[in-house]
């Protein structure tokens, strides 16, 4: 599966419609035993979530958007499908996230891409289920540093602090997601599902317990007048950038 | 305590018996304050939960099977002893937990010894109890990958992932066993045993709250047939690689 | 803020009501952003709670004194100001605790300086809000090792175990802490705060449940016959190794 939404990837209502639309029919489908994502624009994995449909839009648009965040995520990272990230450029927040949500991250050996949770420089806090994936990932300590400070790792220190499994030259990416796939469809379906099930079950089911609330929570936080000021000197100052 | 059952040192119904019994009197002699457990086989540890013990037979042998597991990682766990184990060979599955279950793990350098919960290859599923002692050693994200592999790592790899504390040439086990068990029995009792049973009281206490439902677990997952199917492929592999 | 309190920064009464007012006039000084924890005394950050204050004493001192380690701690932890701790000499048992609660800790570079939760040691147990607090810094297994051993470790293997976040030479730590706290004080207060919370919210709410419970807990643990000897005998033996 090949992001290709550009200019950045940026994870938008429709984007992430269409991500789960694909990520249920694969999972139907029972040829299909696993998925790598990767993005088919050079530089960017993924540039997270969409900062246009936090802005100025209405509570119920608000709430619909972090209802399609929490769909990806809750199809994503339940998979029962082996899912690869083949991290072919940077990588911040949501697209961090998407990346967290697999089975195995592969990055490119590149120290101009960088990956992280990086919510806290935007005056933004990453919700709880961001936080308890990357806890999963990165154990509690690397977490909570990187959480209050934002940070974004170049893809060496990244692997250093175990946010990504191994680093590959950028042109040897596909085989290598090809081998690391092939080693992961080796093992019998059912006993990796109810492995990896068991691993993740917690955390699901945290979410699917606290969804409402943590809807309730976005909406009312994305819409106070403080914090939409930011997103919008965050959205000019990215627009001057490209210009 | 030197594991002596040949060929292997599989964990039969049998042997979980007497490593109980043996554990039980250890623990009630005042005089005995650490146990080593090694293998008097060469080049094997422990193979793990004896296979025939789950192949064709009756429910509730099943049931008494699992509940004498269930026992010897309960006793050993909690154990108010210093236990060491000292890893002279490859230590599969059941074998990887029982060192899993020690205070601390020695491992001989030898890189064609391997260690692992491998369960997912044989596709059945390590159970919460083996998940959990897996995840307080090595962390959430180690478990997660190894479990859904099924990785068996090498001596070398073990200890880079923190399965094994310490690598040490196979002619200086001993020697090194003696050292460390000195180091812990330099301890007070009384705290090093109430600090362990705070560290591990958690877990612990899960198994015993679930452990009829554990053991119901067991014996309806093994005595499915396709996993029937699967063990008794996997018991014949073994007899061919015998012979 | 420098510890001052000859010879050795212990944690007696006086001096932890003292530092729970210090931090919260700063807590309410708006212009107050971020503390500094150092030592103004050589060699010793601070030796941990004061053993004078747990020998000899009567019921109602334990609790008092019990109550005042509990404050500083729940004050420490859940800071709202950027936690930096500038470790200039050894740091064992509270003083170890103390460090651990900041967000950040950097060490002086020298392997004479050691550091950890070294109860086990002196025959007492860390309570498990201690426990805790470093298993969040360093991960399960390495707590439950060191503080079954009472591990203190020298500077190069505090680093190496995540016990401290960097070592720097002494005569830079000045230098360095003023970069650090700079980085992150880079971030905007109310995303940062929000983050620290989440991450430390759950252990806070597990001291402040059980409170009461802890203290009663601690002086019928310290008031015992045989624990108030062990006290007195470490005790004489700091004694004559001052003399």
């Amino acid at each position: 599966m090949k992001f290709k939404s550009p200019p950045v990837n940026s994870l938008s209502l429709d984007f992430l419609t269409e991500f789960c639309i694909s990520l249920e029919k694969l999972e139907n489908d029972r040829a299909c035993r696993g998925v790598v994502i990767t993005s088919a624009i050079p530089k960017i994995f993924s540039s997270g979530l969409d900062i246009t449909e936090m802005c100025g839009k209405s509570m119920e648009h608000y709430a619909e958007f972090w209802r399609a965040v929490q769909e990806m995520w809750l199809r994503l990272y339940s998979s029962n499908m082996v899912t690869l990230a083949v991290i072919n450029g940077s990588s911040p927040a949501g697209g961090c996230l998407v990346a967290l949500s697999c089975d195995y991250r592969i990055m490119a050996e590149n120290p101009k891409y960088t990956i992280g949770l990086n919510e806290a420089q935007l005056g933004i806090v990453a919700p709880f289920w961001f936080k308890d994936t990357f806890v999963n990932v990165v154990g509690q300590r690397v977490a909570e540093r990187s959480l209050q400070l934002g940070s974004l790792y170049p893809a060496p220190e990244a692997l250093k602090f175990g946010i990504v499994d191994e680093l590959v030259p950028e042109e040897k990416l596909q085989e290598k997601a090809t081998a690391v796939m092939a080693q992961w469809l080796a093992l019998p379906d059912h006993a990796r599902q109810i492995t990896k099930s068991m691993m993740r079950k917690t955390l699901l089911d945290r979410l699917v317990a606290h969804r409402e609330e943590d809807i309730k929570n976005f909406t009312s936080f994305v819409s106070k007048e403080s914090i939409q000021k930011s997103l919008h000197m965050y959205m000019e100052m990215l627009k001057k950038k490209k210009s």
